[in-house]
């Protein structure tokens, strides 16, 4: 294997270290969870625990990698490889994690936010292989997306571009996390799935989904029931067929040759892409809906450990 | 001046053969009306006759000339060459405009869209200069889009990047003239704009427009009144409003440094831009609305020359 890749990955509820090829081979991969709300300083000791069990299986020393590559749950600085926030882990403001990780490791470094790494990783290694313009969208507990345009990520002018997750959807729709109103995670992400399973629920609905206590019942559950509970279906039909309706705009704007769809609620398969599908198809513009293929994430639960290491690939080698 | 280029616009009401700098200097240019649904051939001939007077004025022959750009109101296949429809102007299916223009004129050809021409024309001497990520909207007659990321124009997998003006917009809103509802151009173009007032009039609405027949009645005229009238004011804050959100959406997609809103409608100025940029800080994500600026097109008119200029100058030279 030529010029291995260190690949890391930070997630709100697990952490990863892999040894990656340059053609997406992952030779070695160490996964532990993320823990409850440790400091940044915890999480990057951990991490380098990890990558130092993933290059003793793999035999290799640090001095033998290319270049390391950092998938990161949250919005990035990618110009100046500092952590903007972190929405679900605490004191990561302005962390400068690029210089962190090229000085622990001596390599060449690169960060990115989650989204836009697994957008490059599916367009190397996955569903979009060989794809010049793709939008890959992630429907998780929040939502977010990442454009590669001309084969290479599109950042925009402050790293901020495939907001989607908070790009207003649903006039005076519900309340959103970012204080907001019908902003798409509002409506479609996990945790607004598992609201109005509740809400639902708590408003007297026959559903199977009451046989789970109301405070543990999860977008999970929701998905999982979806095949054969009206409500849950019901649910997962609003929430897909929103998503759908999101990335039929977003399509009309960049005019991809592929969407592909990533995360814990996409996992539940075609009980969220067919009303996803069918909604994208109703509001896409027949031109460019014609060209435009929507599928599944192929790298699944991979997606940042191979996000991380298309970002080494794609950005640091050649 | 270093290696003019020449620069044509074929247009629905205009047509226009220009010698311009690769700096966007106009040396010399010649504008003739459309006419009356001629024929490709004879539009073709017309714009040639232009460019004959245009290239005696600025005493220059073909021969000195670096490239020619064409600036087409329609959409293109940018990678053939050729056009794919025209809206305003019968026949042009197909047509290969690129081969045709250079065979003529024996000279280096690109064509494309009068949107995505005008986009680079505003990034290169216009009020987008010296910025990576732009969007460009017209909204005249119909209503156009172009990009311009990284630097280069943005066409996408099938050339159709930038659809704004059929992008759904509003739930069950009107029929557009692409057959369905809602899309943007069905409540903010000119067609839509002179509808509104139209439409209000025969209700019986109170306006100054009354004063206009009916039947002549533009968008022109609801613009021009909406300083002093109560219904104007009313449909241009709308159409504004609408173009806004429209904005704020793709912006939220392609986090740009600016947006620049041309058009024949946009040129009543803060009449439309005052309620076009109040609904786009309503809408826009604030990390997003931050670093982008939305103003008026600094090309106007010219936008269709300087665009032709630009795209030559960015496409052919060097």
């Amino acid at each position: 294997m030529a010029t291995p890749l260190l690949a890391l990955d930070i997630g709100g509820t697990k952490l990863a270290a892999g040894v990656v090829s340059p053609e997406g081979e992952v030779t070695a991969e160490r996964i532990a969870p993320t823990g409850d709300d440790p400091t940044p300083e915890q999480v990057i000791e951990r991490l380098f625990d990890l990558s130092e069990e993933a290059l003793s299986r793999a035999g290799l020393a640090l001095s033998a990698l290319a270049a390391v590559g950092v998938s990161f749950g949250g919005p990035v600085d990618y110009g100046a490889g500092k952590v903007i926030t972190c929405h679900h882990l605490s004191g990561w403001e302005g962390v400068p994690l690029r210089e962190i990780v090229g000085e622990r490791t001596g390599l060449p470094a690169v960060v990115d936010n989650d989204a836009n790494a697994a957008a490059l990783g599916e367009t190397l290694f996955g569903a979009a292989c060989g794809c010049q313009h793709v939008i890959y969208i992630t429907v998780s507990t929040g939502i977010g997306a990442g454009l590669v345009l001309s084969g290479r990520v599109h950042r925009g002018a402050n790293s901020m571009a495939g907001e989607l997750g908070h790009t207003h959807l649903v006039p005076y729709g519900p309340r959103c996390t970012c204080g907001r109103m019908g902003c798409l995670e509002s409506v479609a992400a996990g945790w607004a799935i598992a609201g109005s399973a509740r809400d639902a629920l708590a408003g007297g609905a026959d559903s199977v989904l009451r046989s789970i206590p109301l405070a543990e019942l999860s977008a999970e559950d929701v998905c999982r029931m979806a095949q054969r509970d009206p409500l849950a279906r019901q649910i997962i039909d609003r929430a897909g067929g929103y998503v759908g309706l999101a990335l039929a705009r977003a399509a009309n704007v960049i005019n991809p040759e592929i969407i592909v769809v990533g995360g814990g609620v996409a996992e539940s398969g075609e009980v969220l892409m067919a009303p996803l599908r069918s909604a994208f198809q109703r509001y896409i513009m027949p031109e460019v809906g014609e060209g435009a293929r929507v599928v599944q994430s192929a790298l699944g639960s991979r997606s940042g450990i191979l996000g991380a290491g298309a970002l080494a690939a794609a950005e640091l080698l050649e």
